[in-house]
């Protein structure tokens, strides 16, 4: 082992929880950059929105009223991807042309009443609430589908279609491939080692805490030595946690805790409202041993080097493998520089 | 089978080329629009922009003066993400924390002088140059290479950092990820089956026309049946090529046809120059049969309603898997209802 030539020259890292790998050139930071710049979230949201279709008491754009509501507010989506009225079966098992009919429910949260704040600008005690709810959801839904996507797309940057702050919930009959794998891949790691992957590779990080970014009792926020995107994170208990509704009361807390420090950071870090894709992946809802399963989340966030800079996984990234300008210990180091007051609100 | 209902319910379908599959949401293409818009590509370039770093006869930003060219030029990128210079092999092992040393080259194709014309604004002969050009790169870059990766990131929207038509080169002494998937899934067919995936798949295709955009005699341009972006083509020749090095000279010819008119199709769907990130995928160069591959080249397009509004895969697509609101069938039908004259030279 020759750590030094991994922090300066080109070389590729493993994911073990995708089975992929990506290529990582330290050197490369420096590049001039004549592309596309994405315009700054704006800071000059109202606290209320009469012209929104997800702040509170409003009309959405099918008609329906919202209700008068404090705190997280779940609904049904007005355009869900997925539906719930079982269309029949049909399935095509043609080897080149393979399909399958589906079932499912979406959803929408939004995270509080507040047009305005994002969730590390709510207080720890309202993303309690935001994380009580997820777990509801998963009780709720979980009991008639596979599996249940709770995301949350932030930023213009990152498709998002309505500046509320919101998330999602995708519910299906079946299990997408990203969870697919994973699922895979982490068997067969308990199979080949006896240890639970992301179990066994939460407790090296704490250890090490090269790439921790922020941590408690119960949970700790890495960049991953995998990771593909600038400033992604993995946030994941200490415990071995098979789903959201395993947690217990100190554990939601102190998960609640993690995500207003990690979030705080990277808003920091840009003075920005700090775009991600970030969703949870934990044991899918179906029958049998899901003990190789590690509940955790990741962040998935585009920018690179500024508010309006943004890394683009194109070209090379989408035809032959991810690639990175900065290692995941530089960015780690990055995101524990930042302050944990929030630039905007000044209180923790 | 009961084809119908795969044009208006949700469903999946399968990609046997990469073993994932992709939710198709036909019925969700009416949803409003409140997210981010994307500036249009601008009509209004000089043939020759004296502040280009690509341009001829210019000085690129580290210096060196680009010669006065004619037709394709190729030079070695000033910000490679790999470098030729191999540090010492090092292999960590370490299941967890795995990392290999990579060494490689990456180039840069200027598609021809004109800093304002892109690929299908280009005559036939001048794509025919930059096919040719493309294949004594491979040739070149696969003596000492296992892969090597020609692509080009189109539009700002894409990634791309300098709007002089261009696409790259990246050469490396190993097989990325999604050339590795390629290479499984077509092997396991071939063993399954006995045929080549995509000779066998591109023949029903030419045999049925739902999914046809153009072909002629030798080529063939579809939406794939599992296409995940809105209007994603797949190019293949119909005899069975491992390499572009292995085109004889009217597959040269015809290849150049194809591409000027598969282009200029996408470029009038909303008239502009239309985004994509395209690239080629072959044989690998590395000892070994390769039988059970086939030459194609992939068009990811970002847009799916108008020059401004784009597809996101964000969310439910980065952490579960590609979803798309029309159905590949459709997609295809909007363009083959285009014109082949180009909106902007009014010539084809
Ligand atoms: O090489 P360029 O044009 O500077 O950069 C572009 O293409 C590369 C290869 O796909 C990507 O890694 C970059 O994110 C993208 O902006
Ligand atoms: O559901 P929304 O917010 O309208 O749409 C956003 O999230 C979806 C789920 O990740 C994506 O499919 C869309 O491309 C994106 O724009």
């Amino acid at each position: 082992m020759a750590e030094p030539e991994f922090t300066e020259d080109p070389h590729r890292r493993y994911n073990p929880l995708k089975g992929e790998w990506v290529l990582v050139s330290p050197h490369r930071n420096t590049r001039p950059w004549q592309g596309q710049v994405e315009a700054a979230a704006g800071d000059d949201k109202p606290a209320h929105d009469p012209t929104c279709f997800l702040c509170s008491g409003n009309t959405r754009v099918n008609g329906v009223v919202n209700p008068t509501y404090d705190g997280p507010f779940v609904f049904d989506n007005d355009f869900p991807a997925l539906l719930s009225d079982k269309p029949k079966a049909v399935q095509d098992d043609d080897p080149l042309f393979r399909a399958e009919t589906v079932r499912g429910t979406a959803r929408v949260i939004c995270f509080s009443e507040r047009h305005d704040l994002t969730l590390p600008e709510l207080s720890v005690a309202c993303i309690r609430r935001v994380v009580d709810l997820w777990a509801e959801q998963l009780e709720d839904l979980g009991k008639d589908h596979d599996w249940v996507a709770i995301f949350e797309n932030k930023g213009a940057v990152m498709g998002c279609s309505n500046p509320h702050p919101h998330g999602q919930i995708w519910a299906s009959d079946f299990i997408p491939n990203e969870v697919a794998c994973e699922d895979q891949c982490q068997r067969q790691h308990a199979e080949d080692t006896g240890e639970t992957l992301l179990v066994a590779y939460a407790a090296r990080e704490a250890a090490d805490g090269t790439r921790t970014v922020v941590e408690n009792e119960h949970w700790i926020a890495v960049v991953p030595y995998w990771a593909i995107w600038p400033f992604e994170t993995m946030v994941m208990p200490k415990r071995h946690v098979l789903r959201l509704t395993d947690l217990d009361t100190d554990e939601r807390d102190a998960l609640a805790d993690v995500l207003k420090r990690l979030c705080t950071r990277c808003d920091n870090l840009f003075k920005t409202e700090f775009p991600y894709t970030m969703g949870w992946h934990g044991a899918p809802l179906t029958e049998g041993d899901h003990g190789h399963w590690q509940l955790h989340a990741h962040f998935y966030p585009p920018l690179l080097r500024s508010a309006t800079v943004r890394k683009f996984m194109v070209g090379y990234e989408m035809l032959s493998e991810a690639q990175r300008d900065l290692t995941a210990e530089t960015a780690a180091a990055r995101l524990r520089e930042q302050s944990e007051v929030h630039y905007k609100s000044g209180t923790t």
